[in-house]
């Protein structure tokens, strides 16, 4: 059985807890949340679940694994390395395995070379795991196209690209991908950092280049406009013909002058009202040639929250350190109660 | 560096030969071959590479690593695990590692229980890794299904083909499918054993079974001839409308006698002939759905050889024991020589 502390109650997080009270053999036994009104209430009023009463809304992570007895702690809270690290090390000092859905965790290398061997370090001292998952990065456009290389004989170039529907998700998400600008807009924008398009290219592509030993000398991201052809009508935001309607961010990696690796990753809404297919898509050319489809692309939120909550079992078998979803057997469906 | 020595050299082991030699990691330091007129024979010779000439084609598996100071050999002399038990066993005690490409090695306790567990003793005793893998059993209809379900929040069903065309083989590939047989004879040849389809749905559907913890009750496996509509012009074989152009291959596991998991593998000689497209498919049914197709399918005899020599570093990481492939981290393209 393990007892984890669910870090972060916000949309994610709170799909996170219903996932893990899915499971056989997790116990939820606390989570933490920053909004004041919830600390010191019960997690099954919140949830709407039946939930032991020892199992609350705590104020801090500390609060959480004092009153609690857990060994793993799930986390929820943010997308950038550098916001979650004191966060992580408190957890990893108190003994706590700990999975992050925080994008720049899927690789913490790729941003911080020293933060993440240290990282590294204090989980071996402590003798915990600390891994950083996720749908994308985490999953399609690195460990599903490393896991696809094992099958080659040699590779020569890998496009993949994943075209998804923002039109469910809010208005952050609306912001940070220029959604409903002018394309003017879009490049100051994009220049005063507002605009951020996708989190996650350099963990994905550096995941693979270590992982298949690439040795790229070199890696560019391109962030462009996707200007509306039509009016395109969203969840929450209508955006005009000639407008953007998302944000076409790219990534490169090149070796001796040659791409080798390309990452595309359009985020948008309402791509149907153009005729475009949503799909996760990788081709890798070399011997053999491999071309893979997921159509539509595989959902992004329940997938990212499941994959996090999946990981739970393998996260507690694994060796101590930090690692990545590279370094761990393959992902699975880890038990579900079946009532 | 790993030092290899490669067990078999027919088509299959030739090219695992090939493969190894592209690598920087790898030395391909002896071969075992049955045929006595290669016996103290260079491998430079054989394979026409410039390979040291310590590099030999032995007799024997113990006149290879007595030779040699090799850590890990890979094996293609067939597909049964108690044809090839005796010969592992001989590995694991002389302090190697072992890759095998027997489809029964793909999840051994799927035919022996017993067997098995003596090898994971063994292994662990001596301090090596056992692996079996190959391109299916070992990825497109196993590995790559338990992979995809790490996403899965729940699954209801799993289904899975893998449509390939068996043009290119032999005659032991032609007669073990039936291909060219009269209906009648195809029936008979199921019976008398002659016909055997598919080896590795055992395999393969165990391997799913347990990573998922789906405890399935009831597995059982189907073998129907293909009946050519028009006649089938084959690269070694030519069938006639009505006749048998290939063997359709299934397995389905059961739970409380609902259908939770079905894999089907037709193997035939110019599906295109009929206008059948040739994939691997997976669709799961559950929250969220996933549609995965790869088109054509993945090479067959190219994937098999290629993972097996890429998991050669894998294997040599891996903690002492047998280990299937939703044991070890994710295969990954190892590294090429790059002239």
């Amino acid at each position: 059985m393990y007892n984890i502390i669910q870090c972060g109650l916000g949309s994610m997080g709170t799909l996170m807890a219903e996932i893990a009270l899915e499971k056989k053999d997790i116990s939820l036994v606390g989570a933490v949340e920053r909004r004041a009104e919830y600390h010191g209430t019960l997690l099954s009023d919140y949830l709407k679940k039946p939930i032991e009463k020892s199992a609350k809304i705590f104020s801090s992570l500390k609060e959480a694994y004092n009153e609690t007895k857990a060994d793993t702690v799930i986390i929820a809270t943010g997308s950038f390395l550098k916001d979650e690290v004191t966060l992580i090390e408190e957890a990893v000092n108190a003994g706590l395995n700990v999975i992050s859905i925080a994008e720049e965790m899927a690789y913490p290398k790729a941003v911080d070379e020293k933060i993440a061997e240290n990282l590294d370090k204090l989980a071996k001292k402590n003798g915990v795991t600390v891994l950083g998952t996720g749908i994308n990065p985490g999953f399609v456009l690195d460990l599903l196209i490393v896991t696809l290389s094992g099958i080659s004989r040699s590779i020569d170039t890998i496009y993949s690209e994943r075209v998804n529907d923002l039109s469910p998700y809010g208005e952050t998400v609306m912001k940070t991908q220029g959604i409903g600008l002018s394309p003017e807009e879009f490049d100051a924008s994009i220049k005063d950092g507002t605009v951020v398009g996708h989190i996650g290219f350099p963990q994905s592509i550096m995941m693979i280049s270590d992982g298949l030993n690439l040795d790229l000398d070199k890696i560019a991201e391109i962030k462009k406009p996707i200007i509306a052809n039509k009016r395109r009508v969203g969840k929450h935001i209508t955006v005009e013909a000639g407008m953007v309607a998302g944000c076409n961010h790219s990534v490169s990696g090149y070796k001796n002058s040659k791409k080798i690796v390309e990452l595309v990753h359009p985020q948008q809404i309402e791509p149907e009202a153009e005729g475009l297919k949503t799909w996760d898509y990788i081709k890798i050319t070399g011997n053999p040639e491999i071309n893979l489809r997921v159509e539509p692309e595989i959902a992004g939120g329940t997938g990212t929250a499941a994959i996090a909550v999946n990981m739970v079992p393998l996260v507690n078998q694994a060796e101590p350190g930090l690692k990545t979803m590279i370094d761990l057997p393959v992902p699975r469906l880890s038990s579900l109660a079946r009532e």
